[in-house]
This record gives structure tokens, sequence and C-alpha cells, in this order.
């Protein structure tokens, strides 16, 4: 059976894809893939995802042109959730950052606050424009989406 | 605002939570939190996980005794998705590797085969019971859930 029939999809025909960097091994993001997104990223060797918000494929860097390159591709033992190590190409997050996770939990308690622990690589605005990058700051979407 | 009242809980009340070893760097596992169960991670230092498919919180390690100290924690751009940098007390997985993410698509094509890339560290029959085991891989949890 081809590994895309096994993989146990949601109610909403979703996975989550961990996209973690093959070289410095650091999380970039997570995104959703439903079928479709999933045998594209395997097809095509860059990383395509569905956005829940607009109901819609996209690949990753279609609009920034920051791609990933898919080196490898991991799946877990339950069949619902894959890892694809990526080479990438320019920053992952949408707000300027190497990585989507680039806060971390200061101190480590429920008190703790949110600390940027990575430098910024672009503004924003100059890659989405203005308008555009403010809007998926605030939209709401709930996924990563950093076209 | 505490960032725990920052995530942004989908309809369920739930993120995805990805572990990853400190370490190593490898991604260990993805797991499901509520509210309760990221106060009790940040809390304890130990990974808590809401189960879907029992309903219930539950700490890894709680049968097997393979926990996860939890060493940083990062919160992604959109506030849905948060990594836990831990420190693993043996195998993250109830199938006896070291991570859920065992297997590797080879080769990376639609017609390419999960192949296991690294080394199992423990008989699941002897660190949960037979039936449990048994159990534990067949009942299409759909989601990492490795007591």
């Amino acid at each position: 059976m081809p590994f895309i029939d096994s993989i146990r999809w949601d109610s909403a025909g979703l996975v989550p894809m961990v996209v973690q960097d093959g070289k410095t091994r650091d999380v970039l993001m997570v995104g959703w893939v439903n079928r479709e997104a999933l045998a594209r990223t395997v097809q095509t060797g860059f990383t395509h995802f569905w956005s829940r918000s607009r109901g819609k494929l996209w690949k990753k860097g279609e609009s920034s042109g920051h791609v990933q390159i898919v080196k490898e591709l991991l799946v877990d033992c339950d069949m619902d959730t894959v890892v694809a190590l990526v080479e990438p190409r320019g920053a992952a997050c949408h707000a300027g950052y190497g990585s989507c996770f680039y806060r971390r939990l200061e101190p480590l308690s429920l008190g703790g606050s949110l600390v940027a622990c990575c430098e910024r690589e672009f503004d924003p605005c100059e890659v989405y424009g203005d308008q555009a990058a403010g809007t998926r700051q605030e939209d709401g979407k709930g996924e990563a989406d950093a076209r």
C-alpha cells in the first residue's frame, strides 16, 4: 500500500506536518497537510500546506520566496503526524524570524514571559508589504501561514 | 497577561505540543495539550498531554517510567503550537523506539516505503505488558499516547 494511503487523516482530512531544519535541527514551523498537500510536498520536493483559514493549498515561499527544500520525510508510529526535514531558503516565519518558535518562556513557570530568543532575519513589511504583513499577524488564522 | 492566557486553543480546547530532545534535537513525539496539560507541564517540569481517545490528562511515562523532563518551552508566532525541549528518561515511543518518528520514506517519492531509521530501545511487551502493547498499537487512537 502506498504510504500516503496509510496516513490517518483527522475528521477534517488533515494531519500536522512539523518542519525541521535538517542542519541546525531547529523546529521551524508546524502546518497542516491534507492528502494533496502531502503528495505535492513529496512530488515537488518543496513543502506545501493546507490553509485552514483560506481553505486552499499553498506552497511555502510562494509570496516570500522563502521555500523549504525537503530532504527527508518521517512518519510517526500512529501515522497521524509527519516531520519534514528541510533545507530552508530564507526565514520560515512571517514575523521575520528563522523559526516560528522564536519565543521562549522565561523563566519556565506559569508566571514567565515569552522572550524572543533569536534575531530577526528580515522586515516583514519589505517582504510581504505593509498591509499584508499587518493582516497576517492579526487575522487570527490559527496556523502557520507565512507565504 | 500570563502566557497561557494568550494561547489560541482550537475549537476542542487543544493545541499540538512538539516534544524535541534538547541534546540530540530529534523530534520525539507530537501530542495534544489542553490548558490543564500545558499548565501541569510547566508547573511540574514533566510533559503532560490530553488524550483525545481516552478523554483524560496523562503524564508521559506514567506507565513506562519514560518521563520527559522539560528544559525549555517555545511558542510559535501564531500562539497555537508549542515546542517542549526535553531531557528524555527512556524511549518516547510505545513501539520501543527513541522517537515516534522512527520511519523514513525511502526513496522520497509517492512510491517510497516507510523504513525504520533507528534501533529499537526496548520491547513494548516487557514495558507495557503483552495486551497493553498490542492494544496501544491497534486502537486507532490517532495520537501519540505512549504512557
